[in-house]
C-alpha cells in the first residue's frame, strides 16, 4: 500500500534563514510526486547550535549533558514546525515531528546517544494522510521519556536511520557543496565531483577531513546498504552517490585526496622497548582526555624507540603535559613536538591491489622538496604527516600526480 | 512522607538574560531549605516568544495553530534547561522536565489548549531525590502526544495547576512590579501596594488592564483557593497575597483604580426597537472575529433606540465595518466611532454593600469637567467610558476621592 520514500536531509546551513527555508520547501515540493513520499530531516537553522552552546557555557563551565539535551533539542524542533509552515504555505499538507514523536528510541548517553530503534507508526500514518513528514534531526527519546541528542552531525544519522526505517529508495544529503570531489576545490582548482564514491572511500574521505557527512552515519550506510546521494541545495546538478562498489572500481586507482591541517604531532624519545609500555604510554594519554590519531613506532634497534603520535592542535597542551608525566614515569627521554602539520591522504578503493601507488605518492612528494615525517596506511588510503606549510602544495602536487583532474582516468 | 511544596514562576522579565538566569537560580536556593521542596516554573527568556513568532509570519500569514505550538514550546523548553544549569552550578541538583514530560495532559486546542490533568509521578520522584524540579511553563501535550501551549501568559496557568496538583502551601508569581497596587505607579504616585486582595477583585484587576498575572490563571487559582503571592523577583519585600475573602473587608469599599486606554466606542442609531435585534447584531459583530467588551442599550422612549459598544482599539475598523452593514440589514441609523476612549474602573469586593459608591465616582469626576459617555457595572467593579486625553486625570481623581493613598483607610 504504502509508496516509495525518498528521505533529504537538510543541513543547517540550507536552513539558516527565513528564505532558505522556504527554498528547502520549493525544494521537497518538486521531490514530492504521486508516485512517492517524502521524509525530510533537518538540522538547526544556521548558527542556533553554537547559540545554545554558548548560553549554556556562560551559565556553567561544565553543564549537566541531560540538560545539555534539553536545551540542543530546541533547535531540531524550531527549524522543523517552520520547514513544516514553509510547505504548508505552498500548498502541500506537512506535519513536523520531533524524535521523541517519532519515536526514534535510543540509549541514555545524553550528548552522545546511540539509536536503538524507531517506529515507523507515526510517520507511515501521516504519510497516508499524504502529509510531508519532517523530522527534528539530531535527537532521539529514551525509554523513560528524556531527551537525548546523537552528538555534532547527528542529523545524518536520523536521516540514514529514517531511510532504514522506510525502506527509502534513496537519501538524500543536502549540504552547501554540489557532491564529494577529487579533493578540496578550494585548494585544487582542477578538483572534480565524482559521480560515484563507495562507503568505504566516503567513510576515509569523511574521518580525514572532507567534512561532508557524519561519519557514523556513513557507517550505518554502509553496514545496511542504504543508497546516498550527496547534493547541494542551492543546485539542482546530481551530485555524488555512495554506492557499495562498483565493477568499474579496478580501473582506478586514487579517488580522492584529502587534507587535515589541525593537526600536531608529539613524540617521546628512548622510550625503553619492552612489552607494554606502548599500551601503558597510551592508556595514560587516553585519560587525560586526548584523542590520538596517527602512531608510528620505529623497529627499533637499541633497546629504546622513539614513539611519535598525531593529536587535534587543539588538544595539543594537553598531550605535551601527559607525554612528560608518562615519560617520566616510564624512565624514557625528553618529549618533543611540532605543533604545526597536517595529515595528506590519498584514498581509494582499489589501492591495495595496484602495486607502487605508495611509492608513486612519496616519489612525488620528494620531487617537491616535502619532508614525510610520519606515514601510516589504511586498507584503502595511504596517509603522510608533513609540515602544514607545504599541505595545499602536496594536495596540489597529488592530485596531479594520480591524475585526478582528468576524467577519463577516473571513468566513474 | 512528602515535604510541603512552594511553586514559584518567573516570568520572560524575570530570565531575560543571563544574568537574570543566575539571579532566578540564588533565589529559588533561598526558598529551598530542608523543611520544604520547590517546583519552578518559567516562561520564554525575555523576547523569545515574540522572535519566534515573527519568524512564523515571515514564513505564513496564518501559519497552522499545531507547527506554532511545535515552534513556542521550545521557548520555555530553552528557559527551564539554562535554569536548571544555573541551579547546579550553585550546588543543588536540579532537573528541568517540559510539559510533556512532567505529564500535562491537555485537549487538542492548539495555542489555546485547556490543561486536562496532571500527573505528580514523575515530579515527586526527582522531589524524593532532592532535586529542584524545573517545568516548562505554558505547554502541555495531548493523549496523542502532540505539543499544544496553553495561550499567552499560560506559564501562570502552569503554576497555578502544579501549586494544586503537588497541594503546594503557596504559588508566588514573580513579576517586574512589588506587588498589586491601588493603581498604576506611573500614574499616581501616591498608588500604595495592598497586602492583600480577594480573587475577585483581582480578576477584574487582570481584566480590567493591570497585566500582572493571567486572568484565568486566577480564576483557577479562585475555583480551588490556591494561595497566590504576587511579589517582585528583584526586591526581598513581600508582595501582595492573594486570598479567598478578608474578614476586615467590610471596613473597605474600594481597593484599586484601573485604566485601560486601548479602547473604542462605536454606536448604532436608531436601532428598531424589537426583541431579537441585539442578539442579531452582535451575533454577526463575533462572526467578524470583534470581541466586544461593555454594551449598552438606552431603555427607548420610541420605537428606536441607540447601541453602543466598545472593542479594543486593533479590532475597530473591523468592528465598524461589521456594524454598517449590519445597520443596513436591519434598517438602523448611522454608525457613530470614537476611536480614543479609555475604561477608567474601581474596584472593591465590598463596594456593593456601600451606598453612594456609583454616585461618589460620578461626582468626582463631573467636579472636573469629566464627561461620562459609557457606564457599567459588575457586582465588584464599576467602570466608566471616557475621552483617551482625560483617562489618567481621571484615575488620580478617583484615587483620592476614594483615600487610596491614604494607609488608615485601606487598613489591610
Amino acid at each position: 500500500m504504502s509508496k516509495p520514500v525518498i528521505v533529504q536531509k537538510f543541513g543547517g546551513s540550507s536552513v539558516a534563514n527565513i528564505e532558505r527555508i522556504k527554498a528547502v520547501a520549493k525544494r521537497v515540493l518538486e521531490t514530492k510526486t504521486p508516485k512517492n513520499d517524502v521524509v525530510v530531516v533537518v538540522s538547526a537553522l544556521g548558527d542556533t547550535t553554537d547559540e545554545l552552546e554558548a548560553m549554556a557555557y556562560q551559565i556553567s563551565k561544565n553543564p549537566s549533558e541531560r540538560e545539555m539535551d534539553m536545551l540542543m533539542s530546541t533547535g531540531e524542533q524550531i527549524s522543523c514546525s517552520l520547514l513544516a509552515m514553509a510547505i504548508k504555505a505552498l500548498g502541500h499538507d506537512a506535519i513536523s515531528l520531533t524524535g521523541a514523536q517519532v519515536g526514534i528510541r535510543t540509549d541514555q548517553s545524553h550528548t552522545k546517544a546511540r539509536i536503538e530503534r524507531i517506529s515507523e507508526k507515526r510517520m507511515r500514518k501521516a504519510l497516508l494522510e499524504n502529509k510531508i513528514v519532517i523530522v527534528a534531526g539530531y535527537q532521539g527519546i529514551t525509554h523513560d521519556n528524556e531527551i537525548t541528542t546523537l552528538g555534532r552531525g547527528g542529523s545524518d544519522l536520523t536521516a540514514v536511520a529514517l531511510a532504514l526505517t522506510l525502506k527509502a529508495k534513496v537519501c538524500e544529503i543536502f549540504t552547501d557543496v554540489k557532491g564529494i570531489y577529487t579533493t578540496d576545490p578550494r585548494i585544487v582548482k582542477e578538483a572534480r565531483k565524482l559521480k560515484t564514491i563507495t562507503f568505504s572511500e566516503m567513510l576515509e574521505m569523511a574521518s580525514l577531513g572532507a567534512q561532508v557527512m557524519q561519519a557514523r552515519s556513513i557507517e550505518v550506510a554502509k553496514r545496511f546498504n542504504i543508497p546516498i546521494h550527496v547534493r547541494s541545495s542551492f543546485s539542482k546538478e546530481e551530485g555524488t552517490m555512495i554506492v557499495k562498489s562498483n565493477e568499474k572500481l579496478e580501473e582506478t586507482s586514487v579517488r580522492g585526496v584529502t587534507c587535515n591541517k589541525k593537526e600536531s604531532k608529539v613524540t617521546i624519545c628512548s622510550v625503553p622497548d619492552r612489552p607494554g609500555v606502548a599500551a601503558q604510554i597510551f592508556n595514560d594519554i587516553s585519560k587525560a582526555s586526548v584523542s590520538v590519531d596517527t602512531i608510528v613506532q620505529n623497529v627499533s634497534h637499541t633497546r629504546h624507540t622513539d614513539i611519535s603520535f598525531t593529536v587535534a592542535r587543539s588538544d595539543l597542551s594537553k598531550a605535551i603535559k601527559a607525554a612528560e608525566t608518562i615519560a617520566k614515569k616510564i624512565k624514557a627521554g625528553q618529549v618533543l613536538y611540532d605543533r604545526d602539520v597536517a595529515r595528506v591522504s590519498i584514498i581509494g578503493s582499489g589501492m591495495r591491489s595496484h602495486l607502487g601507488i605508495a611509492a608513486t605518492m612519496f616519489k612525488a612528494l620528494a620531487e617537491k622538496k616535502i619532508n614525510i615525517e610520519m606515514i601510516s596506511t589504511s586498507e584503502i588510503s595511504i596517509s603522510c604527516i608533513i609540515k602544514e606549510q607545504v599541505a595545499e602544495q602536496a594536495v596540489r602536487v597529488l592530485h596531479k600526480k594520480f591524475n585526478l583532474d582528468k576524467v577519463n582516468q577516473q571513468p566513474r
